[in-house]
Parts: structure tokens; C-alpha cells; sequence
């Protein structure tokens, strides 16, 4: 598929093959699916990506995508201004939402720490979590990340950041006794799984870091 | 996946997800990838589709995308302007190209018979199709529609359109002895296909319309 009929064709089909996971094929069936759309309906799709792109902000605070300034979230007087999950990205704050089961503050990193495609601490929002640490009065930070080795490498570069941080911030207010409490999400056999079909290394951990059975 | 933080992501979203195939995480996954894009590779983007839907042709002969009046095809010198091949969209004049063993002209229909779909035979292009097969001088017309009920029914209604229509064209130029060659694609078992794995339709028909062997 590399002989188009049309410049402008070939364009379009460039443009959708190089979005991840879709393939020129798939690409060209996008394309064409547009075509037979009215003018006005891919004048909707194009202008909805322009104004997206050059309109869309960052929340200040925690960094995920907004309309304004501040996200709801972080403005919001019901959740608890006391625990902040870090996450990797935006869909895991849309991921965790979705769940229900979390109603405390968000800090999106932006990325993980990975050597291997050149990201480093000073290239995700590690700073600013730490400076929010310092700043507001948050009693525990739950790790959120992937289960990956470059998942496990920026817990544990966080880890050693916030206990360092801690300790002054301990020295500071003298009359803080509660110590930063720092967690990191359950990990084990997914929720539905049989054990049979259950990677060998998750099945093991979860053997190894088994929690005390209670009614 | 409902819960977007942002108006601007959601319309985005929603744009992305009204195109075939693609569900709402993936278009997710597609806005975030556009988004980490410069501002520049995204008004490209929409910047494509805008000028693929405002300044995209149709070859006024055959039909298929053009960028000018008439396709290079229908342009061309090269090729046998004797054979008409008869398809459904112009993937498929995309196809037939790519498999470098077809040299004739083409025509699209823009679709086919549908009564499902409330296609019918003038919302395609078939009256514009007689109409080529009565001014040019065509010897064949190959129908290469999709081997479904609807392509048989348009094989079938094309077939008796062009039966009448070259009576009467072969009564009026009394000199032209050679009568309309109707073809369709040929069907059976895939090239590199196991029979076991071949359906019993496919399979059955390809034994019924089995060909002579020559070496």
C-alpha cells in the first residue's frame, strides 16, 4: 500500500500511521472513513486537536491535564488533603478515579525514571513533589507506578527523596509527630485470575509478600 | 473511562473515538500521544485532514481519489484502455495496483447493492459505468466486487445492465464484431492455504468451479 491516488491522501495517511498502534492500512481506512464524513465534521475533528493542543493546561499542583489553573481535584474541599498518590500519567488518574475507591490529592510525574530512553529524576516532576511535601501537610504518599523495573527504580528514588525530606520537615515542626507514611499500591494475582494462568514471578511475590488472613 | 479532567480532552476523544475501530481508550491513548507532539506536528495533523476533506478530487472518469480532474490511471498512455475493472471504494483500485498484474482502467463504484443498507443501484455509480462502456471502446469489464452476498447481487445487476447495453451497442456500429467479455474475479482456496483450514463454502465452490490443469 505505498502507490496513493492523491498527494493529499498520502498526507492524511502519514499523518494517522504515525499515531501509536496504527498501521498504514489502518491509517488509510481512517482517512477514508473521513472522507465520506460531511466538510463540517472533519472541520469539528481537526479543530477539536488544534484547540486541544493550544488551549489545554496543567494543573500547578499535581500536574494532570485541566482547564484551569487548578484541577478539580486539587481545589476540591471533600477529598483528603492529606494523601497524594503519585501516578506515571494522566490516564492513571482517570484509571484510579474511575476505581472509587481513592479520595485523596494526585501528583502525575509526568514519566517514570528510565535510563534506557534517557529520562532522569530532573526529567519528571519529582522536584515538585517534594516541594509540595514540604509545603502542604500530607501524611502519607502512596506510590502508584508500574510494576516494571523502571516503575520499581523511581519508587525507590522517590522513597529515598521524601525520606530525606521528611527528616527535616520532622526537625522543622517540632510539634509534627506523625512521620510521613509512604506506600506503594498491593501487588499480587490480579482480582478474577486463576493462579494456573498467573505469570510465575507475580504468582512467587505474592507468595513471599502474602498478607495475614482475616474475617 | 468517563471522567475526563478536562473539556478540551474529552471533545478531542469523542472525535477520535467516532471513527471506525477505534474505542474510547484507544482514542485516549491517541489525544495523550498528540498532545506530548509539538504544537507545530499537531496543526499538521488537523492542518492534513482540512485540506484532504476541502481539496480532495475525483477522477470525473473513473472515480477513484485524484488530485487532478482525472487520475493519472485513466491519463495514462501505458495502459489497456480496452479493460474496465469494476470495484467497490479505491482501497481496492489500491490493491489491485499494488498487485502489479492488472494494466486496465478502472472504476469505482463508491459502493455497492445494499437493500439492507438502502443502497441501490443509482445511489452507485452503474449508470455513469454503462454510460463509459457505450462511449469508449471497452472489450471487458472485470467485476472485482467482494465475494458477499451484496457483490453477487451487484455482479448480477451490472451484468444484465451491460448485456442490454451492448446489444444496442453492437447495433449501432455494425462494423464492431467483438461482444463485451464479462468477467469476475476469480474464487477458490487462498494461495499458501491448507484445505483444512479453508471454509466448506469456499472449498465446495472451488471444487465445483474447478479449472482444467495445463502444464
Amino acid at each position: 500500500m505505498n502507490n496513493y491516488p492523491s498527494i493529499l491522501l498520502s498526507e492524511a495517511v502519514d499523518q494517522f500511521a504515525s499515531l501509536p498502534g496504527v498501521g498504514r492500512k489502518t491509517a488509510l481506512r481512517l482517512v477514508l472513513h473521513l472522507l465520506r464524513q460531511s466538510d463540517k465534521e472533519v472541520e469539528v475533528f481537526a479543530g477539536a486537536l488544534t484547540r486541544l493542543k493550544q488551549e489545554v493546561k496543567y494543573c500547578r499542583v499535581c500536574h494532570t491535564i485541566s482547564d484551569q489553573e487548578v484541577c478539580p481535584i486539587c481545589q476540591s474541599h471533600s477529598r483528603d488533603k492529606h494523601t497524594i498518590c503519585v501516578v506515571e500519567n494522566v490516564q492513571d488518574v482517570m484509571s484510579i478515579e474511575n476505581t472509587g475507591q481513592y479520595n485523596g490529592l494526585y501528583h502525575v510525574l509526568g514519566g517514570i525514571i528510565s535510563p534506557m530512553d534517557g529520562v532522569g529524576p530532573s526529567d519528571i516532576e519529582i522536584d515538585s513533589l517534594v516541594a509540595r511535601i514540604e509545603k502542604e501537610d500530607i501524611h502519607e504518599v502512596i506510590l502508584a507506578l508500574p510494576t516494571t523495573m523502571e516503575g520499581d527504580t523511581t519508587n525507590f528514588y522517590i522513597y529515598r527523596r521524601l525520606q530525606n525530606t521528611t527528616l527535616h520537615h520532622s526537625t522543622q515542626l517540632l510539634n509534627d509527630t506523625t512521620p510521613l507514611k509512604i506506600s506503594q499500591i498491593a501487588r499480587g494475582v490480579a482480582i478474577g485470575n486463576e493462579l494456573e494462568y498467573t505469570d510465575e514471578i507475580t504468582l512467587g511475590r505474592s507468595i513471599v509478600n502474602r498478607i495475614e488472613f482475616k474475617m
